[in-house]
């Protein structure tokens, strides 16, 4: 299963392509998408739109991505939540399936506890995936936790399903 | 001029098609595109980028819509900038300029007052469009509002650029 992690931005986008094989995990790739702070906020998401359907196009099978509360910078959240419907078209674009995750939900599946830093998250994202060094930047290490999460619940999912259908 | 006024939304996202002609209004359509809501949000930005480009695709000229702020439920603010990021990239896909007012300049545009009453504009929309009854629902009459607030400031520009040129 591909599974396509994204942490919706207008200036910067993270994303991670995730490959969940025999319950084992594997990074593809992963990193930001960008778009020139000189364009206005509609022709930004026009090339954000641009650089997700190549990211999709690599044959990703589910769109995972966080769940957005708001309660800092109303502005920001507007630039985020305007990112985020257009995340949210390319996956549907594509017939993609969505899958989201509370902050928390993210911590416990990666770190196996809802109230890690981000510190925690980054090394084990980093011994999950084998990564040389902390994935970096935060964008682009918050999609890799993301993809992971959901990489985890499907492989219990999976888990799960198999030891329902054993002969007992 | 061909003036495309949107009131975002996920549910119901109202829109209004001004003409604007040697200084006169003229409304050639004004109505709400739905999206069912038995669909997920993706696929509901999906059918409303859909609706939205046949709308656009009638020869739009500028994209008039309102400036969004958040201080109420969190939860539909989420979906209506969400919403307004398909609104905005289908602006950027067809590279129709938009442009932004924020609610009092709506008003003070409209009624000539920036604190009127909904109704209030309702009514001055009416006179405006000669409509036989108050614009109606709510989202559509917003959306004809904005863009009559940028008919009457493409107007004013007008009239000044005009007058600059006159010779003194």
């Amino acid at each position: 299963m591909l599974i396509c992690g994204i942490d919706p931005g207008i200036g910067r986008c993270g994303y991670a392509l995730v490959e969940l094989t025999d319950g084992n995990v594997k990074v593809l790739s992963y990193g930001c998408l960008e778009t020139p702070s000189l364009l206005s906020t509609a022709e930004r998401l026009y090339v954000l739109h641009q650089r997700l359907q190549e990211v999709l196009a690599c044959g990703a099978e589910v769109l995972a991505l966080e769940a957005l509360f708001f309660n800092k910078n109303a502005r920001t959240a507007v630039n985020v939540a305007q990112a985020r419907g257009v995340v949210l078209l390319a996956a549907a674009e594509r017939g993609i399936p969505v899958a989201e995750y509370t902050p928390p939900e993210v911590k416990q599946a990666v770190v196996g506890y809802g109230r890690a830093e981000k510190r925690q998250v980054q090394e084990m994202l980093r011994r999950s995936f084998g990564l040389p060094d902390l994935p970096k930047p935060d964008d682009a290490a918050d999609a890799l936790a993301v993809a992971l999460c959901h990489a985890q619940v499907a492989r219990f999912t999976e888990r799960t399903r198999q030891g329902g259908e054993k002969p007992v």
